[in-house]
C-alpha cells in the first residue's frame, strides 16, 4: 500500500537528452534506431535510481537484461540541437520480464511541461541467465523494489 | 499479371550483413537498436533492385521515405564475426506507406538455406513531401513496379 | 594578464559522459569509434556555453564546422556503466579553423579530482560556406569571443 | 623474396562501402566518427583474407586486437548512397602492434579506377593478452604471414 511521502519519480521517470550531430542523418532528422538508444538510456537511469545496476546484476546474480520485443510509433521528427524529454513507466512487472512504455518529447521553450509528442513505444525486457541465456527469475527483493514504482501500483 | 520467369528475388529479397565490434555491445552480441541498421540496409538494396533511388526520389519527386512505425522481436542473439542474411518482402503496399516484414538470420554453415531465425519484425515506411513533412503519394508507376513485387501479389 | 574573477570554465571545459550499452563492443569496452561522439558532445556543449549555437550559425552566417582532422590516442578502456569526464580547451583559433585539445578521463569514486587518463587527442574544426564547403571566416564576434577562452590567451 | 604470381591484394585491400543513411548526419555527409567503422570493416576483411580471424585469436591465443592510436584527415564528404572504397596497406609489422594506412575514396562512376579521395588515415592497432590486457606478441606464423602483405616487402 502508498505510503505518503513515495517519490513521484518511482511511477514516472523523465530524462532529458540533447541531440547531436551523431544522432541525425542526412534527413536533417533524428536517424530512427536512435530513439532506441534513448529509450535504453532512460530505462537504465530509471533502474539506476530503483537501486538496480546492470552490471552487479550480472555479476552476482548471474543476470542479464535483453531487450525481447519493441513496438515503436515515430510521429513528429526530432532535429539537431532538440532537447528531449524521455518519459518512462512500467506497465508490467513479471518475475522473467518487464515491460516499459516510453514516450519521448520536444521539451517546450522555458517551459517543462506541455512538450510536444514525437516518438513512443513500448519495450519487453527479459532477464535471463547470463551464462545459459534462459529466462532467469529477477531476486524477490528487485521485483518487490520495481513493484512499488509500477503505474497504479500505489493506489489503495 | 505475373510472368513465367519473373525473378523470385522480385518478392523475396535477401541481403548479407557481416556482425563487426561496431555492431556488438559489452554484452557479447548484436546492440539491439543495430538490427533496425541491417533491416533498413536491405530494404535500400532491395529497392534499389527495383529501380528506386531515394535521394533521386527526393529530388526529382519530392518525396521522403521515413520509418512510420517498427515491431521487432528479439528471438537469439548474433555474435561478433557472424554472417547475417536480411530477408525482405512487402506485406501492403500503399499510396503513402509501404509495409516491410522482415527476418535475420543467421547463415547456416555451407548451406545457405536452413539458417537459424534471430530476429523478426514489421517495418511501416510513409511517404511525406520533403517540404511540408504531410504524406504524399508515391508517382503511379512505382507503385506498380512495387505492386510486382508483394507477397502473393503475381499469383493470378 | 589574467583577471581576478575571470570563469575558470571558459579556459578548460568539462562534460560528463556515462556509458551505456550502446558505447559499448563485444570486447567489453568502449568502442573505439564513440570517443569521437564523446569528444563532439563536449566541444559542442562548450560552444553552446561560449555563446555559439551551430544551428543557427549556418542559418545565419551560412557556416557549418566541419572536422579536418582528428588524432586520437587510444590509453586504457572505458566500461559499461563508467562515469566519464571529457575536458576540452582551445589549443588554437584562426579565422578558418578552431583547434581542440581533449581529454577522456574515468571520474574517480567519490572525489571529481584525480581521475584516470583513457583517451586524448587533439581535433581541428574547419568553418566552411554551407553552399560552396570553401573555407569561410567565423564573424570577427565569435573569433573574439573564443579567443578569450582559448588556453594561456589571457597571460598578458 | 616475391614470387611471380603473388597477388597484388596481399599488399593492398580494397573494401567496397555503401552509405545509408545510418552513417549520415544533418549536415547531409558521413558522419566523421562513421569512417572509423569503414576503415575497420576493411581491416578485418583483410585479415580474413590473410588467415586471421578476431574471435579465434582471443579464444586459443588469448589476444586481442585493439586500436591504440588513429590519425585521421577529412578532405571531402560522402554523402548518401555514395559508393565508397576503402584501401588498406600495412605501413608496420611489429610483434605487439600493426599499422595500417588506409584511404576512403568515392568510386568512380563506371570506372573502378581514379576514384576520388575523400579520407586518409592511420591506424596503429595493438596485440593485448585478454586477460591482463598487457601487450602480448602475434604468435610467429602469423607475423609472418602478415609480413608477406607488407607494403614493399616483396621486393628483393
Amino acid at each position: 500500500m502508498s505510503q505518503a511521502g513515495e517519490p513521484a519519480a518511482a511511477r514516472e521517470f523523465i530524462w532529458p537528452v540533447r541531440v547531436y550531430w551523431e544522432d541525425t542523418d542526412a534527413g536533417g532528422v533524428v536517424y530512427y534506431a536512435n530513439y532506441l538508444k534513448f529509450m535504453e538510456r532512460a530505462r537504465t537511469e530509471w533502474l539506476r535510481v530503483l537501486g538496480i545496476e546492470q552490471m552487479p546484476l550480472k555479476e552476482q546474480e548471474g543476470i542479464l537484461m535483453v531487450v525481447a520485443h519493441v513496438d515503436v510509433s515515430y510521429r513528429r521528427p526530432a532535429r539537431y540541437g532538440d532537447l528531449l524529454q524521455v518519459v518512462c513507466s512500467m506497465s508490467e512487472i513479471g518475475k522473467v520480464s518487464l515491460t516499459f512504455e516510453q514516450r519521448v518529447y520536444r521539451a517546450a521553450e522555458g517551459n517543462a511541461a506541455g512538450g510536444e509528442l514525437l516518438v513512443n513505444g513500448t519495450t519487453k525486457v527479459g532477464c535471463i541467465d547470463a551464462n545459459t541465456f534462459k529466462p532467469k527469475a529477477l531476486p524477490k527483493n528487485i521485483v518487490e523494489s520495481l513493484s512499488r514504482s509500477m503505474v497504479g501500483s500505489l493506489s489503495a
